[in-house]
């Protein structure tokens, strides 16, 4: 039987989600866990593959398990296995061909900047630092440019063989309190796509760019051109949809 | 020269604010900043005697120190010298006689529970996880309970010689999302105040106590009625008022 969950996690203390040999990833502990309470190996996909230091809230995965006791009854004895900082908030029994990455229609990340000349032991962990006041209408105009089908391959790499074309379907920027927050939706993404769009619209928020520069870079399509790549710390995957 | 200063910190990897022999503290690590900028043993006072694992956004601090480059220079020098997980915020010069524990008017605490039947990672250090729903208006019934002067002997205790009567200036439950916030005000509070006083609204949220039993359990003025005391971790110093 097909089960499909919905997994949060601090990224803190992980190289990511995907599997690696001898580094902890959030797959490897779900699979460690699922090992655990069914004695079998079990192979976990996930909807997206967060780097290290990222976090979900709204990661979806996927897995084969024969289980006579009830999804809520796997919910718990999944979450009794994992550590503190990874979860499963919700699980319910897929169809048999349900694939979390090839099915996803979209994918929503948020990303968090915490905007104050000193920085804040309270956030560290969980937003991007940055000293200089950004203005967020200019990194709005930045971001309504995006919106759409376009070529990100200034913000990003594709896997071998395959286009750097994406569909933004909303991208915003908003200040809540000593925070500001992007959330942007598209299809799907690129390797490191939005931390290198955040990184271009700071420097457009805070001067170093204006727009143009910003609609320049994104036009040439050319990865040497974005500015730097925002840190893994403030991303979050909040939500992956599907029909 | 008197300093007064506000200070910001994730308490989880400290035994508290108050310095202590052979435990980090808050204290500790400020006054070891100090001693490293000016090579002198400065003492420093603050407002609250927040517990083990209890944060701040907004305690209050105040020393003497001879500093000759400006107060923006020392935050910048002091802040260099601070671990990842506490820091200044604002610094200012302060009349001779400033002290931020007796001259305050009021302290104001914020404590968070995570109200859902699952864990979260994201918010695991900075909140109390209750699975059972609360009732955020019987929690209400009883915060209203609270406000004003009155004999708070069944949720703290106080100094040796001195008396349990504190008054209350305001005290709210709110629900934001999967976060249910309390507010509080107070001239002062009771050592585990805030905790003991949030661990017995949230039996009544859960149903277990009626605002009855409530009342009852605090015109008792014993400390044995009390419920349980809530976890450090949702604990937020937020601010401390000066005439």
């Amino acid at each position: 039987m097909r089960y499909r969950a919905i997994v949060e996690y601090d990224g803190t203390n992980y190289s990511g989600f995907q599997r690696q040999l001898t580094k902890p990833t959030v797959q490897g502990e779900i699979e460690k866990a699922l090992l655990e309470i069914s004695r079998l190996a079990v192979s976990v996909t996930g909807a997206g593959r967060t780097d290290s230091g990222v976090h979900a809230t709204g990661q979806i995965i996927a897995f084969d398990l024969n289980w006579r006791h009830g999804s809520s009854s796997l919910l718990k004895a999944l979450n009794a296995n994992l550590p503190v900082d990874i979860v499963i908030r919700d699980i319910s029994a897929a169809s048999e061909d349900f694939h979390p990455r090839f099915d996803a229609l979209s994918r929503t990340y948020t990303y968090y900047i915490y905007n104050q000349t000193v920085r804040s032991p309270i956030w560290r962990l969980r937003s991007w630092h940055v000293t200089r006041p950004l203005d967020v209408e200019l990194m709005n105009g930045a971001a309504e440019l995006i919106i759409g089908e376009h070529d990100f391959a200034t913000f990003g790499q594709a896997p071998q063989g395959t286009n750097t074309i994406r569909n933004i379907k909303n991208a915003r920027w908003q200040k809540e309190g000593l925070q500001i927050t992007f959330r942007i939706e598209a299809n799907a993404f690129l390797d490191r796509m939005v931390r290198s769009l955040v990184g271009s619209m700071k420097a457009v928020g805070e001067g170093s760019w204006t727009v143009v520069d910003f609609y320049n870079a994104f036009l040439a399509k050319d990865r040497g051109k974005a500015a730097m790549t925002a840190p893994a710390a403030g991303l979050f995957l909040t939500s992956v949809s599907y029909e």
